[in-house]
């Protein structure tokens, strides 16, 4: 670790973007075909490593459906427009419309009607109902109120996810979420996030989670560092979380945590980036959200762009290439790395000649901030 | 610190904006609630650590009294339209308007107004009747002239800043101001800069200052840059001087002088980086002009724009987000870091696990330049 | 080699683009008269190190003869439109004028018409009539089917060109090139790449190729950093092949395998530079597609444009500067570096001080990203 | 000297632009009025560290007497349009408004107008009898030929300029200039340039030579990097020569050598750094074009514009200020360092405590190239 001086009472360390670093071929070439993509967390298998963000403008029970079938899966928001609305889609027909000036003042106001209980059922039901991994994600903050009703409902995966998560939340006044106590309870392998550090990752390790996401989930919907000054570049990010990966592994006699990068991940290239430095599985948001069949058709937005205080996020459009079939799978019509993503990820381990993804973890990286 | 060698006759030392670094997260998080932003000097207590910018777009006799009951302090420049006009608000409409290719010249001219010393008083009376904290300021060459009657006016904290004010001026004409000996028989705290080095900063905390300023009093109005080559990059310059305050309550057994980060303060996330390297308080132009209910209505200018040889500055437009309340309260209908700037910094500090602003000094940082 | 920290778990090494850095005069200047740019790969001498890219819009027939004459050799693509059409120029002429938004998708019809045999028999002889040298390029897929007919058509330089080369090439299905053998057998100097680390060229030199092409051949047409992640900027991927050569001129005692600069040489400084750090010669595309004579006609692809499923490169408009003798000896009417590019070279080898392009590998360089 | 590894096979070195540096004040600050900006050159002494750079579009036999006036000295190329044509004004009211795209090529044809030597005496005895300092520049090329027309005229300032200059130019046919020899027979202090390297400018100085240029006369007018892959960054290149100096000042047992910065001048920002990293005076060529004034009007060339086979400049629009006087000595009606440029080396120096030029290469610099 290099230190770095910022003056007299401030030391710092540098870190790294996806943009700055780059993969290197090795001398040994390979077949695409003779790549494998398969990963696995606990007892739940995926052809593809890559989580759907639970973000209303990403994942429907229908995308879920269709995710899943392509190999993945697609993490439901337990909090967002499909359980607080009987008839969401009349809801975002209406978000996608709004003049950007009114934007987040109304999705602020459509944000503030009241979870249902009984939509959380409904969704995940449905999702389950067509034979696909069923997932769903809720914020540290309301887990402890509605974790009963989803494990009930029967999830593969459970996601908490926020901003920053941590195994340790001060709160004076209300009882914070008890993670480790928490997931030792529930039956079902559950994934935290975002985190951003070694000791963070290491702490959320602690608690029992199967997988940990990496970064704020940030990229094109999130302005944390312009508003709040925080910020972890995602590939140093991910290289240091593997590290308390390796560490725990040891610490744990054998506990395999996973590491899911969840956040600046906007093309191929970038998901290329963080298997190479250290991830075993992305987590994509703006990266599904220019496929044509999602709910956002086009428009993309994350829970902090309706943030009743303080938003930190846009409601931003990011564009549409093609159905999520060509989005994950291709074929490809364009150059831009916004299309047949796991193609490109076959394309670039074959490259750089290494056949399955834990093996690709090793590939040779390069530092190049001017490119 | 790293010596980087220019050329063979030159050394220098890199140093940093605040662009260059980001605030990291801890293994710890708080409630936003739990987290405190009192921040006091000398007798002065305050509830926001926030002192507005002596500049006439931004503080009138009014929007001191509004900043004042928001929790900082309003800091009336005593050398500007409202000590050399009896009207001021006219004179301000005319520069609001002034065609881009006149703006410089004419404000040359309409601060060529002598300074009225019965203003002094009358506008600070103002502020005092309202029962907020009264704080004026002065150019290090007019402050022997006029600082008897601004003591005289009952002032709760007495400004004294230029673009680079030393402990040691050489005139070889006049007689330059003696710090010491002035700060010594004043009975009021003096704050006094801009500082931007740690030398320069232990000087002035030798003069008696309760508190230093650090930077130029740069940001949008500023091209000291461009025009004079001069610049330290903020976050080198605050973590800097913050080394000088540590240094300087050893060497006098315990007497703290306050840091005071003032220039490059354009957003929330600038904000929470300059208490992150080591700043008590920042001092804010731009991110204030930009209310509306400032005198500025947008325009913002420093006394940089309108010098009669050297123009530095510009009048620049900044654009408006809201009243007073919302750019330091919200609640916030942006995500660009332009307004809710006390709730923004709550939650950096909440989200990386810190309850008041002398922890948060210690916040882990990271460098990344191209981000 | 300075190895960087990217996070725990992951180290990584700086690299360097041609934008990275630039030359530095010696003590010494020459007349730009006493300067020679001669350059020879085996039997084969030519008056510039230029070899132009194997790319439709850069090389038919026609241009192939032009660039003979000019001193340099063009590589004629084998597997492109003029082995695939009878009039292959009225199918250019379509491409062109081919809308942005169906450019990809038409190409990818366009050259899913097969190769015939009897037309890279013709095309090469048409060029060896003419009296210059012949040289031609297969991909290493299409190698084994039409080496055959290549050799008998009698070419002076064997091209083997891909996105990446690598000696060894590993297929669970079918039966990969074995280049060693191949290479033993043929009768031809083989020219092989892209390579782009110290290790895959050292193996690529012990098949016994005379030369290395180093690159992806990236530049305006390509897109496979964004795509793929994968990049090794050009002017570290060529020193650290040179450095291949150096050890392996060594090990095999006294075999010198000459390094070819492809990709990322937009302009004649880039030319320079890739000579500074190492190359021998250089591959040119994007810098003769800009030609008035050339095939593109100011449009630019390469075989990354077409790929089926994952498109990595677009046809790009590169613009013209004159015909191709104009493009590398000028006399030029502008100061872009896009023409009198051997001049250019010319130039920067007297004002340096060297006669020679083997000497002139050993001049100064510096490293100023910002520039 | 920091040595990087561009590859196995190269090293280099990390240079820095102006803009990459910034100057820092220190603890000490003066008046402005106490600052010396006197500067001398063997027996020329000067008000200002000026030399109007050797460019038709900037001097004239006019503004090289309106220059001597204002302090500094202008330097008449001797081998422009002024020692061409009898009558330049014509000549250059045509290229001004030559349309962008026919530029190069008319100005390739107007320059190709021979010189005349009677018109060389002519136009520097017109600057004599205004009674201010003669100075006129020939390239290394043109010296032999013309300098005793040169001497005879009686010039105070000899200058010998070219893009590159060296003390050993190599030259297989005809007789190249040999300096020392030169130098050493002429009867007026020369000045020779540009060199950019610590061993070039020490050879220089052995020469005789009582200045050193230092850089290519870069900035807007020249595009070497793009075109020649050539470059010394400006910052690092004073710096070097500087150590030249004051190497040589050791070795002749106390020869003093003037080093000037020439090129990448183009703001009074970049002036003060020049100084500040070891320059003892600057030739400006962009800055002074921009006075209403010069021949130029508003336009800018230099030679390289119009080389007959290579041009590496063009002819560009630079704005225009106001007149000389406002250029050099304000008031400055702008904040774009553009006008006023003493008075903001003035305010500089002062602002960082030092009252005289040789002083301020002492002030203490820092790199930011982010900024």
């Amino acid at each position: 670790m290099t230190e770095i001086e910022i003056g007299r009472a401030k030391r710092a360390r540098r870190a790294y973007s996806f943009d700055d670093v780059a993969v290197v071929p090795s001398r040994r070439t390979r077949d695409t075909d003779a790549v494998s993509l398969h990963w696995g967390i606990d007892a739940s298998k995926f052809e593809i490593p890559v989580l759907a963000a639970p973000m209303d403008s990403v994942v429907s029970p229908t995308t879920a459906i269709t995710i899943g079938k392509l190999g993945g899966v697609g993490v439901l928001n337990l909090e967002g427009l499909w359980t607080r609305y009987d008839n969401p889609e009349k809801v975002i027909a209406s978000i996608r419309k709004l003049p950007e000036e009114d934007a987040t003042r109304e999705m602020q106001k459509i944000y503030a009607e009241p979870i249902k209980p009984h939509l959380i059922e409904q969704r995940l039901a449905e999702i389950r109902e067509a034979g696909v991994p069923v997932a769903g994600a809720l914020s540290p903050q309301r887990t402890v109120e509605f974790h009963d009703i989803v494990v009930k409902s029967g999830v593969d995966l459970f996601v908490i996810r926020g901003n920053t998560v941590s195994a340790e939340h001060v709160s004076p006044t209300g009882e914070p979420l008890n993670l480790k106590q928490f997931i030792y309870e529930l039956d079902v392998p559950v994934i935290v996030g975002g985190a951003a550090t070694y000791t963070a990752a290491l702490h959320l390790m602690r608690t029992g989670a199967a997988g940990v996401l990496v970064g704020f989930g940030g990229g094109a919907a999130s302005t944390t560092r312009t508003a709040l000054g925080v910020e972890v570049p995602m590939a140093t990010a991910v290289a240091d979380v593997a590290g308390a990966r390796r560490d725990y592994l040891d610490e744990s006699g054998g506990r395999y945590v996973h590491v899911i990068a969840d956040g600046g991940l906007g093309t191929s290239g970038d998901i290329v980036k963080a298997i190479a430095v250290g991830a075993d599985a992305v987590m994509l948001g703006t990266a599904l959200a220019r496929a044509t069949d999602t709910p956002g058709n086009g428009w993309h937005w994350g829970q902090e762009a309706y943030h009743a205080e303080l938003p930190r996020g846009n409601r931003v459009w990011v564009g549409q290439v093609g159905p999520l079939s060509e989005v994950l799978h291709g074929p490809s019509r364009h150059a831009n790395g916004h299309s047949n993503l796991m193609g490109a990820l076959r394309k670039a381990m074959a490259t750089t000649g290494y056949s399955d993804l834990k093996e690709f973890q090793r590939v040779e990286v390069v530092v190049d901030p001017t490119a």
